[in-house]
């Protein structure tokens, strides 16, 4: 046996050296958009090691649209691009550069003409304009709908949430949304949870921006395993450290709570009238 | 006195209806990039709200290159919007879209010539091949260290702290970097220490990745206060809720650390070769 044979470890079958593992396991935990090639020829089964490229391809459609948060798209698709042999779609109307709020720009490479008919996720991020924006269009709302038919998660992070219920997504789901725009979930007919991330069958929704790295390992979990989960969790550095227990209105001064929601106050007005709309739309429908 | 006069507020001498002002914080603390205009015209002092517009614009230029990791950009620039009256250039060698690692692309809107001379703060991000890249690029490595001359704040997140230090700015400086790669640090002169963020004079560096949320909000007590940061928190909902004690090499398990190891071995010997090439440069120029 040669030193070369030594280095080779037996992949469901098929020889691969160490180093060429490696390489797949690492590039792809973190976070290597491996669609296809390298990760195609590594679709085998594999008991010892919790990581390995054993897992079957999934198809990830990430919408995008003018305002969103960035940060709601951002950290998800860290998650996401983690689960290993992934085709991660980042989907708007056309393909093009997405303005988001604040201002940061990403690029959808996929229309929703060329999003794949059939997907494992759907993914919508929030905002706060955009999201209201979106509420009652129905190019986005139909586009959502069908991919949201035959997808085996239908996911959310922040004020997504409101997309997914004006879809009529929601509808008898326990789900989470931005604190502050909490109250407006049952308007469509789904039940607000005080949980950072909520799994009600395949409905997984995420609470405001930063959730989005707690809602992103859940998914791992549930798509691969908690061990792999884990080994995504150390990629990542998630070892978080906030300043404050500033993050949630349960926990935050009420001084603090109390500047954020006058802040906040507007915004809940736009969404709310957005909301109503979409409401009777639904019900007249 | 009328209605609308009763919804004035007085802000530092200066009238403005409380929907404006309302406005004018909400956007920005929740990210709004809200340079100049309305901004500009709230430079006002104020004693009664902690996050009132009362200070002085800040102008932040964010590196942005080939296979960084683009939620090492993201969360910090949700953090620099929040800042608010701020000035954010994303910095490449010519604007354009910037492909990340995992694939998912940014817009660079600055050039290093267009980018202004003054800025309050530098912040580099990270990457695997993208940084051993730049390490001795010396276009970069000029730009940086130009900037970085006159900046009140030289800062990054994870692997761009190699950069920092490949641009000489790290010598005699305690600094972080993300974990797997924190033992290179010396090679630049600089003091690794065990901390999420670090600060040291004015060189702020954080850990990997997911750092980049405490990051920015230390940052944001620095360059606001605290009572500011805890709104912000609050605004971008950051009560962490990771699913394992994964996130450290010092609370993972044994096994989950080996495998993140062996995963990241191709990238710090990558890592390592370019350092290496970086120190010589340095010690012979």
């Amino acid at each position: 046996m040669t030193v070369n044979d030594t280095n080779k470890l037996r992949y469901g079958g098929e020889n691969m050296s160490r180093r060429d593992v490696s390489k797949i396991i690492g590039g792809a935990i973190l976070g290597s958009a491996m669609a296809g090639g390298e990760s195609a020829s590594a679709q085998q089964s594999n008991t010892n090691n919790p990581v390995a490229p054993s897992y079957s391809k999934l198809t990830v459609a990430m919408l995008a649209f003018p305002n969103m948060t960035p940060l709601d798209l951002v950290a998800p698709h860290m998650a996401f691009a983690g689960l290993m042999n992934t085709d991660i779609h980042i989907v708007w109307k056309e393909p093009g550069i997405i303005k988001g709020e604040p201002q940061l720009s990403v690029l959808a490479d996929t229309s929703f003409a060329d999003c794949p008919k059939d997907i494992d996720v759907l993914f919508v991020p929030g905002g706060l304009d955009g999201v209201w924006e979106l509420l009652n269009d129905n190019e986005v709302l139909d586009f959502i709908s069908d991919r949201a038919s035959r997808a085996k998660f239908i996911t959310s992070v922040c004020t997504g949430a409101l997309i997914l219920g004006s879809a009529g997504l929601l509808q008898g789901y326990k789900a989470t949304t931005y604190w502050a725009f909490k109250d407006l979930l049952p308007k469509f007919g789904a039940i607000p949870v005080n949980e950072r991330v909520v799994i009600d069958r395949n409905r997984i929704t995420g609470g405001g921006i930063t959730a989005g790295l707690d809602f992103g390992l859940e998914i791992i979990r549930r798509l691969r395993s908690d061990d792999f989960a884990k080994v995504a969790q150390l990629a990542i550095e998630y070892d978080p450290h906030p300043p404050f227990h500033s993050g949630s209105p349960e926990t935050a001064e009420p001084q603090t709570l109390a500047i954020a929601r006058q802040m906040i106050a507007p915004q809940l007005s736009a969404a709310t009238t957005a909301v109503n709309i979409a409401q009777k739309r639904m019900t007249t429908k």
